[in-house]
């Protein structure tokens, strides 16, 4: 049958990892697997009474087609609230709405890739990103990342390699999988070879505002004064992601081609949801939200690394997030996360195995754990139930080395 | 700059008829331009009734992150109602919901088209379809079609030059832009010869229950027991556009693989859509609200076809839908629409130049008005204003063939 189809489904098939996660819905699993926000956080209340009042004043243009740019007091209310936190510039005619930052990767991976095209990108690297843009078969060239990011002498050396790469794609604020920020001097630092190279940057922020302690840092996209870094934002971690609502923004010769593939792509997003985040955003303290928000993710965390230090064995590293929703997680060489992963399962605790942020493969001693959606106690136990699953494949590990030693 | 950019942004600009029409939005307009269903029949009141139960029982549901494939109620409501209506056999499981039937038409396009791949569709076709699927670059066949539909003998002739097309596209219920309703022969003729050529349909069926007389025929899915007929389907002409939701009806080996498409596309569609367009279609009685719906646009239909018989001159002609948003007119060869559209403008009617529909150009004394968002009595004066419009457009051409003629 697979000659019916693109040349590009070859390269599409359904995540093994999706698969196996695919039952982890029951109530007695502890999964630090999904990317999901804490439900109980989503101001509901709130929620229900701007829809009662945006469909009451405005419902017929709540409910009717709208314009592919997007709503306009929400592309305004982006644009201030970016600009103020993250020292942009930005305007609201530079702001496309998207139908999640999900779309706005898929809508990049349209504007700017053919087959064969190099796309440099931090090693590990978002998973939905490599699903978004592998339907359009880039080569994808890892670049290595240390604790404070990017490493610009690496990306240096691979842009020699590879010197007309499409973009530059980056994640630099509590990174999804390894929950590392970038420090000042890098953004800095990466900023200035992309401008040396004359190479777009494509900057994703979608944990930015989940930050627990320490200082906001300067996005690249205002760092970059040259108006070649696009960025990708989301309300999906401060606010509702079942709204899926996200944006790109960037400059005009930019934003106006993306405008024109999103009408391709589904014409516009929802208009009532639209409405809905900025009713909530003008009658509503999102600030006070956010803190509530990371002060819980902040208490999960320091549950999360605490049961790590008390419960792993030697030989496993993990990170410490300054914010954000995961962290990221290094077992001794012969451990294989998806080995791990299935003993796990038996015992009712799932997580996410690393090699999958690979895009070139590798890497399959790793883990991502999320500590946003589960409460502390739930942690504790989860991380306990790991750790006695790790030393059980560690000590299978060994015994089979022992056997291959061993004389026949 | 276009160095930067796949080779797909060649073929990517922004549509002249849309920046034309951009101005079109000022009240004293008459608009025949858009295809947007009234306003004033929106279900308002029930939304913010569905809203608010919705957010009360299940507001964290709502709200959050949900599967791919779509909200199980809708899905199985879905499968039902097509069932019903169209004579097909469908599961929950062969319906994924989509972010509007736009998204429908870029996961198709996404799941089957290399560069240079045969596209066969009615000529004219859908703008929106030819929109979607140019950043694939295929080559379009149009195969000509008349009062019946798609032209059997004309289908196996190009299928002849073309034997290995991905799919055949078709709207057979009040297609858009031209209004016409394919009959009962004609569906069996093109799944007989699809069939035999082994070839995809993919079925466009937006309009199918604004059905003003006649009786409703069975989908071109129900008659193609071969399972290779993907229907596309839509809330927007029924419920309220503004919600963005679709669906694609397929088996499995489709489906599967769309899903997997549209996880990397945009992840899933609003969850509190869903559950919105779910909630009403349960509490509230979508028959009669069909109802309501065509007999406004019927009379909306009949106030146009009036006031064209009336005031069109000589050799305009112009199809009379049985359902729909649409009609379609045929000018005198000398008329070029585009030309039309701007003396229109000064005159404050707006319509769309029918060269718009055909994807490899020509045809450029056609055009596509709407007669669902204006009441008849705006209908009427928009025709006669078009109407003196265009007796001055025939008088210029005249003139200047009369000058052309003429000795210098």
């Amino acid at each position: 049958m697979n000659d019916r189809f693109a040349r590009r489904m070859l390269e599409v098939r359904a995540s093994e990892i999706r698969e196996l996660l695919k039952h982890t819905q029951s109530p007695e699993m502890i999964s630090f697997a999904g990317g999901l926000p804490a439900p109980e956080l989503f101001p509901v209340a709130e929620m229900r009474e701007v829809a009662s009042r945006v469909l009451q004043a405005e419902g017929c243009k709540a409910l009717q087609y709208s314009t592919t740019e997007g709503h306009a007091l929400l592309r305004a209310t982006i644009a201030g609230r970016t600009n103020h936190t993250w020292g942009t510039r930005l305007t609201p005619d530079d702001i496309l709405i998207t139908t999640g930052s999900q779309q706005g990767l898929d809508l990049i991976g349209k504007l700017f890739l053919d087959e064969g095209d190099e796309v440099l990108c931090e090693s590990p690297t978002y998973i939905g990103a490599i699903t978004a843009w592998r339907v359009f078969r880039p080569r994808w060239i890892e670049v290595p990342t240390d604790d404070e990011g990017m490493i610009p002498d690496e990306l240096e050396r691979h842009l020699a390699g590879a010197p007309h790469p499409r973009f530059i794609y980056v994640i630099p604020n509590f990174q999804n999988p390894s929950g590392r920020t970038w420090s000042l001097e890098r953004r800095k630092a990466v900023v200035g070879i992309a401008r040396r190279w004359d190479t777009a940057i494509v900057e994703d922020n979608p944990y930015g505002e989940v930050r627990f302690e320490g200082e906001t840092l300067p996005s690249l996209q205002s760092i970059d004064v040259s108006g070649n870094t696009i960025s990708l934002g989301t309300f999906s971690k401060i606010f509702c992601p079942g709204l899926r609502l996200g944006w790109i923004a960037a400059e005009r010769p930019y934003l106006e081609k993306l405008i024109i593939l999103k009408q391709g792509a589904d014409l516009h997003t929802s208009t009532l949801d639209q409405m809905l985040a900025a009713g909530w955003l003008e009658s509503y303290d999102s600030a006070s939200h956010i803190r509530k928000i990371t002060s819980t993710y902040r208490s999960r965390r320091d549950a999360m690394v605490a049961a790590l230090e008390r419960e792993m064995p030697e030989g496993v590293t993990f990170t410490r997030p300054e914010g954000g929703l995961f962290l990221w997680v290094r077992f001794p060489r012969q451990v294989n996360a998806r080995v791990l992963l299935a003993r796990c399962l038996e015992c009712r605790v799932a997580f996410v195995p690393g090699g999958a942020f690979f895009p070139n493969g590798g890497n399959e001693n790793t883990a991502r754990l999320n500590f946003s959606c589960m409460p502390e106690e739930r942690i504790r136990d989860g991380i306990a139930r790991m750790a006695v699953a790790l030393r059980q494949v560690l000590r299978e590990a060994q015994e089979s080395q022992v056997r291959e030693i061993a004389p026949v």
